[in-house]
């Protein structure tokens, strides 16, 4: 069975609490109990992690490669400014799909733009957090050489 | 059963024949078979359009509002400046789901931006062919308003 | 009798459908009637057109040349980017007078900028249908030589 | 009867003797005697108002709320850089129209912008005194709630 | 007792009356009341002026620096344009402290640039009426040589 | 004999009736039958085609792949905005050259920067009728790999 | 009595130590010392925390929601482009003011733009520590419905 | 003996008061008193004038048109924003000269743009107050044809 | 026979030993013995120079006016630069033709601009030598006059 | 007597010959004789020198400063571009006066910024060859310290 | 023996795994005991530090400036948007030299940009690990005051 | 033993003259007789070479490539804009190592960015007469292919 890491990065741990309008109502915790399900139910082990801190996320994210096949990311607010984090998945060899709950083309301009997302093999945006488990089922297929 | 609308906008009739690096060497007519498989296998009734023309994609959108309960989208060249393909989207109030074959974040400067993401629910884009099929599990999950 | 053409961009035959908080309730057929009527009580002949496409519009701006008098245009998402439409107005003689049913200046950035209006002899934006009807006035007073 | 005050800008008193081939050859004060017998016409009671002075205009503004029912406004230079002008449309409630003698689109690139249109119902530009005229059209109008 | 100006500028004067969403309820004659009465508290001499003319509040600013120990100014529409004002604050010798009713960071993009900040002694805004009392709170500072 | 395809872009069908100071006085008919002989002279089965459609542009460019050996392509309007014409350049493997009537250099900001000509294999522009002679040097030299 | 963070962000521990022309020379354990007694003579129980670390201030943004009335933020050199600690401060709904000691706006351009004042109630620039002072006077208004 | 006009812009009063490193010790009453005298000796009747107010200015402009046989004017602030006034100079047939005590080049980047020199003769910057005798000296030579 | 120069700018001697794969093999003295042949038997006497300094460019430039009847001119690095050949191929009145070696379309950013076509007659750009071909043909038809 | 360089750049030699519109009829050789004339009626000992090459033009510079006692330079198309021909004049501490024929504020935008008037005393432009003359006075008074 | 602290950024932990045609294949401990005892060779003790943590480095900026002469810093991806490291490089008064291996004026646009580089005494950059030695060297001489 | 040439640009002659707070105070030859001794002690035959023509500093690299093994080039004022420097070190295949006296980061905005940079192998900047010394240890390293 393949190991997939999700990487959730600042603020998500929040979910649930945080503008709901924008993020849903749904814990992190619950989020991940179905993804982990999700996983399990297409062939991948998935694991989680979520970190407030951009070293945090390069720590996992170096980490990760020794010891997953793939990994699910969402960079919350990193996203559109990390160019350390977005050099952390270009050192590391195994796939990256980048995921975002909002559709981040519809809100702030700011926004529309990801450090990271040139680096990893595909984005998924907008979807709640359906874009995980899209990001699980375009991670299987990357693995399945479908991609 | 749900009827989905797969819009190729232009030179989407050229895979397989199209710079393949980029692409993938599979023809349209084949990718279109699979993907209406696909379709029914999650309860979709999927039907496929394409077209090189910015007024024929425009008139396919508005006719598809009284036809079908979703659209998937991919705008081609048009995702990057077409306005006029981006109001007729915001017009009609059935669901949009944008989807590209490659990375557009990855490649020249004037891909990163999309005109018409923003009045749609969400945008994949990164997993070739995959990325209609991931639409796809988006449009059901939009139906089942899971999102 | 002075002829006109009134030519409405893409998804203008969505009007009464459409967003109706920003461009109103009454369908396209309504509005070329009152647009007939109105121009027929101030002296002119007026036709419509609606195209979806910009090589349809540039078509019928050429092909009006040769039957009209001038042209009221709504060159609709193609305002902001088709240059091709601007070079059809510059090409032919007859005068143009662009029109717009919302006010373009309190919307999106990108709706502010007009490539057509500096090829036109001037523009009327924000005052829903009336817009037209205006639109028709200016044209009779540039027939007219009042202005 | 409803009453509208028109405001002309900086400069506007010059009309008649200022650059003749953009703003016309006729005096400011002919222009207005025209208007108000136009208005009269179609049922409006219009009065006129001229200042070089932003401030003055700022003043103009928050009388006419007392005392008008709308106001139709050439902001002349104003246009492209009052902020202040802008809050003060924006903090009265009567509508305001924008008018041009000249077409704003077709001159210099700053004279494209206007500061002030997004806080007006709608713009006219580019028919010499006739944008006064259409003005005064699209006023009526919009106090008749037809626009 | 030190001696202190408070300047409003231009629509300042509509307060109570203006986008109450906005700005509030309370009419600018009223919180110059309050300001005087708490200027006295904390041992400010407070005088007030408003003026919708950048000449006009040039003028102030040059008179004052003869007159008062330092100066709160609200430029209100002229805070993003008028180089002339700050010129004027800068050739004068008495500390200045700029506030704002909103907090312009959180509105419209051009007015988060303040030409004026640059040569006043700080800068405060969003706190309603109170960004006053708190601007005189820090001028009592600044007097007593505390900041 | 190599054969070769002539695109006309948006516009050039009013060519002898357009601007003429810019576009000169000849016909689009005649130059075509000169630009037949022309190539003829030189070994070139030219064949020639007019579109104001974008969509029936890119129809042509791969429609062309099959059936000639290189195309000569005048983008007119289209040449600065259209991603979806370049698209379809760069997915066929027979050359183009791109070909202006006028120096699009010495006009408007916007006609400076070609969208298509990058994947083009050269660009001539300034020479009037004589650019599409020049072309057809161009490519006759490509084809024998001179070049 | 009302529970208030203050955050100080990265460097601010260097107070006293650090470029004293721009910042002062009072130690950071000083001021907090005055802090928390000026709090205390207004009614609010002050508590203070310093990191250098932007992940560690979005922690303590998101643990403070659940311990505090109100934060005063001062974000140092976060201020100009962490999204991330912007998502934060909107996630949770006690009311944010921000605070800087010296005056932004009159320092290097990239120093004008604050990331995180948007989504604060406002913001405090250019009063030494008694940025921080004014910044517990706010909160209290805040606090009190006053603001 | 040819009449002119020299026009000091805002806070030019301040002259011997104001950032004196810049502007120079002399008052401009001093200043007016030697250009007058410096007019006499070249044949010049020389007359002052300084408003801070902008609209102050522009009816100065129009009152000079009918009175002065050419105007020097220094814009002060007004020089990088005000389109009223370069209206006002454009709408006036005697000849303008733009004069400057600083080196605009040298200061902050947005004294370097004058929006008011475009319709102007010419402009002279950087010499203190002789900048104002070089203005006359260029007037002399523009009202004799030389130039 | 009419006489025409063609001018090498900076780099242009390397010919044959610069990066091949963008500038061809052919050294500069086998090209311009090519080019003479060519301009020969098309009734053009060729003559070449080559320089890398702007300076020597201008000074060729301004003595070809006197001597010849045409320049080809490829200005090299100074194509996106030099305002001073710019202007002095404005200031002399015999036709230029620019021509470039590569498609400046297709490399960098900076090469997509030049300065100096907007005062050239027409641009050749991405034939390799035979842009100096073309634009000998171009030339030809300049002076019979059928450009 | 005090000495004075004149350095005309870049196709100054070719006055009375260029684009008369812009530069006037008369001979370099005329000007300068003029020049030297007008230099020794105010007590300044005027050399010219005229170079189209910018190193030329720094070698100039860097030798003035050992021989004359300021120098008034017209960089011609230099000066909008050239860093090293302003490091040259900010080397040397001899006085710099910038001067320009016509007025460089109301041609093309990329003459409007000078590079190298920071580094000189001031600017005069738009008196054609006047500005030299008024160059002159502005030099003898920087000499004499009255600037 | 003078004390130097050599810092090295995010992902550079990573040496020898990571991208090795850009940064070569030696790992990091291998590098940092080549530097250690090349600091030895030439009088210097030199430790080192890797932190992927922005916070993290901050921290040791500010502890080093208790411990150290001097520090050799690569920020890595916190090069280009790390105000927060400035502001403790800024902070502490010991000299910093920043260095990077590959040649970062080669790369992707963003990385041309260096925000902490204005306040380090230098940089060095494209000679892979030899970057660190000529920066050792580069400390040496700025601690004997030969720089 | 291998041979270098090393080139100063424009105003490095000047070198000890110069803004010494910026260049240091000992003369160019000075510099350079250390230059050639340091090179001697590590193995490298030094010459040097001064020129403030841009072509004169062309010709020197295309000439040097045929007689030395590395050039170190200080390309002073070109550094920012010259595409033709460029070109020419890109031409030629012996390594390039750009250097600069002063810290080009912390200078004016137009002084950050090497349009040369990209093609030389690294760059060394801020040293003062040392970032020659370092360029000379780095082109050292380079021919013992260390880098």
């Amino acid at each position: 069975m393949k190991k997939i890491l999700i990487i959730h990065g600042p603020n998500l741990n929040l979910l649930g609490m945080r503008e709901k309008g924008i993020y849903g109502e749904k814990p992190l915790e619950a989020i991940n109990h179905e993804l982990v399900g999700h996983g399990a139910s297409i062939g991948l082990a998935v694991e989680t992690f979520q970190s407030n801190s951009e070293g945090g996320i390069i720590d996992a994210i170096q980490a990760a490669a020794l010891k997953y096949d793939g990994v699910i990311i969402n960079p919350g607010g990193y996203t559109h400014t990390s160019i350390a984090i977005r050099d952390a998945i270009a050192a590391v060899t195994i796939p990256f799909v980048e995921v975002h709950l909002s559709n981040i083309h519809s809100r702030e301009e700011f926004r529309k733009t990801s450090v990271t997302a040139p680096v990893c093999r595909g984005q998924i945006s907008g979807f709640g957090e359906c874009s995980y488990i899209l990001g699980l089922e375009a991670m299987r297929r990357i693995l399945e050489r479908q991609v």
